[in-house]
């Protein structure tokens, strides 16, 4: 993509209410803009990024064999009646048609929409076990909205779904569907600092489990065993006597950290106010046994930018970075043109700065966007044999031959 | 993918409130289920056909230079108080936060928020023209929902809005976005029944244009001008003195037809009250010129069941199909098993009707999901010589020899 061509513009400043370091940054290089506390738009390089998240998280669930689907937002009360949630989900929003007077929720979570889905399909023990997903905008009427993209009143989810004929099916279900989550903060490039973390579990079960990605931003505070490599909610530290509940040991680090995914043993408490069951192999009716999983992909993209920055701007994982490279052309328009077709020929994702602003600005803004590898061609870099090469995560540069550098970046 | 793995089934029956019959057909097929009326969710098949269609819009967007953002669902009254238009926009989903007593609109269309967005980024000439657009849920309270996917109270949009410095520019842009829109509608093979169609011009211009979709599901009437493939909406036939604005001929056609997509000229209607102003080449201010330009996804997907279809179910145009292929083994696993494979690697979609019901039953529900072409492995094809392929636009069917079937299909 031409840089010229991009209609967002870095900002000096972020708007003033705006305390997050995640959104101040997203906002000053254009990723996202502020609609209102809570609401984000996605501009061209934040959707890229956001895209990209949702691809691996895409991919993952596929490999879980979920099928993607794609719920209604606007959702009927009587549904949210069933399960008593209409008026026990204090950020549910709720309102009125003007015209047919249906009252209606907008999507905060699927459970009340997808178990009448599932009801329509299975009957028998046949049918199971199954499980589907969708990516979609979720509202959340939040009393505060001040993380930045972490805590929107509008943002982005993956929920998953999984359906059974009994426990120990959920129970590998569930092994499985962790084992997922665990290669999703692997590939978008914060898995180092994201524990599976035991949290209260509700009803039907002893633990949840959720999965802590570590930050000043957090909003949890969660106590890691470095050895068992999980970590504890703050919330249950208390009823687990201080202690790993994996090896026991009290060796327990605290630190603050940010909610990127959880997942749920629901067991019947779905099913069962909506009457999902099937006939067993005896033919005697049960009820489904079901699981759920989120992952919030703007927490995944605002908790990526709280860890990975400097006082300059954002240093994206490649894995999620909008390009991979950031071509900077300064005054050496022949070269610069031939090698942003010759690397986007070879499939490499390149931002070309061909805008007429000094080469100061020029590298101001490429350090505030973030690419992994800034490709500089001047007149110097040609004289001394070819273009500067410099990765945003560090200081060293050096000059590499032009028909290198295609092998270099692929590698 | 292999059917056994698609947890929905087909149904005997719509539902008894459904009366369009492409939300019939579409449910009984399994591509999207009715959560209430003007609401559906998209199962995995209808995903599947969503997703294209949607590729398909988005690189016809991306040919006319504009790029892609996605902004907020929820909105600020504030910004539809400005425009006057959350008094005047009856569908309008208005409510209020139960915390923050703030006024929220649902958004129903996007100038009240892409205008005071690209004041953020638009300053001079230098900066114009540009374009953005989205592909998104969007919200209106319809009194009567009644069309199936025709009509949702949500439904999806996409939204290209276009930025100019003067009328020409515009004049421009508009014809070469009109050009783009004839493409999509080729490409989603709903070409031959869409007309470029004269309709009423609000404020700004004379006319403004839509593009209809002949079809007995249609709520609107059309005046088709065979001559010049041009249609002129009812609304406005009469001031036109019943003539083809292009020809002068009185040769015209009457017709049913769904619009599926419009092109605007706002001029400055929306410019002027969010001051989205840029300094000329003369230092002067002025007010940006605007075009906006929409096509509804759901209404291209159900206007293509509407044409596409016969007793037995649906006729996908390949383009949008969910699968190029319908794979059925009538027990012959292994050859099924290798073709599926074979397919697979070429890069060919197949859904594998794996499952084990009887031979008519999966005739049956072939017909019902509509995939273009029906590959079926049996004892007496295998005997025969190879395959039985057959379109499921025609009623004869042949005998292929393995070896030829997929450079046959890849044709």
């Amino acid at each position: 993509m031409r840089q010229s061509q991009l209609f967002t513009k870095t900002r000096k400043e972020a708007p003033k209410d705006e305390v997050s370091v995640n959104a101040q940054l997203l906002i000053r290089a254009g990723f996202v803009d502020k609609l209102m506390a809570g609401t984000y738009s996605f501009l061209p390089l934040g959707l890229r990024v956001f895209k990209k998240i949702e691809n691996i998280i895409r991919q993952e669930m596929e490999a879980l064999g979920a099928s993607e689907i794609l719920m209604p937002t606007l959702q009927p009360k009587e549904n949210w009646e069933v399960t008593g949630r209409w008026t026990q989900l204090d950020n549910l929003f709720r309102f009125a048609s003007y015209y047919s007077k249906i009252d209606y929720a907008l999507g905060a979570t699927h459970e009340e929409i997808v178990v009448p889905l599932m009801k329509k399909f299975v009957f028998s023990y046949k049918d199971l076990p199954t499980a589907t997903f969708q990516i979609q905008n979720k509202f959340r009427d939040e009393k505060r909205a001040k993380s930045g993209i972490l805590r929107g009143r509008e943002f982005f989810m993956k929920d998953l779904y999984s359906f059974h004929t009994n426990e120990k099916e959920l129970d590998e279900y569930y092994e499985k569907a962790a084992k997922a989550y665990e290669k999703v903060f692997q590939r978008t490039g914060v898995g180092e600092q994201t524990y599976f973390t035991y949290a209260s579990g509700g009803t039907f079960s002893k633990y949840s489990h959720e999965f802590q990605t570590v930050s000043e931003a957090g909003e949890d505070l969660i106590h890691i065993c470095d050895k068992c490599r999980v970590a504890i909610n703050e919330e249950i530290i208390t009823d687990l006597e201080n202690k790993c509940p994996q090896c026991g040991s009290t060796k327990l680090r605290k630190e603050k950290a940010v909610e990127t995914g959880n997942i749920f043993k629901l067991m019947t408490k779905y099913s069962k106010p909506f009457e999902l069951k099937f006939k067993d192999q005896e033919g005697s009716e049960k009820e489904v046994i079901m699981g759920c999983y989120g992952i919030g992909l703007n927490r995944l993209m605002g908790v990526a930018v709280e860890l990975f920055h400097d006082e300059r701007g954002i240093i994206w994982p490649a894995s999620i970075a909008p390009f991979l490279v950031h071509l900077i052309n300064l005054g050496q328009d022949e070269q610069a043109e031939k090698l942003y077709a010759d690397l986007t020929a070879a499939g490499i994702e390149v931002l070309l700065d061909d805008r007429e602003v000094s080469a100061g600005e020029k590298f101001a803004d490429s350090d505030l966007i973030g690419i992994p590898y800034r490709v500089v061609v001047s007149k110097k870099s040609l004289e001394a044999g070819g273009v500067e090469l410099k990765k945003r995560s560090e200081q060293a540069n050096e000059i590499i031959a032009i028909k290198d550098l295609i092998s270099l970046l692929k590698k």
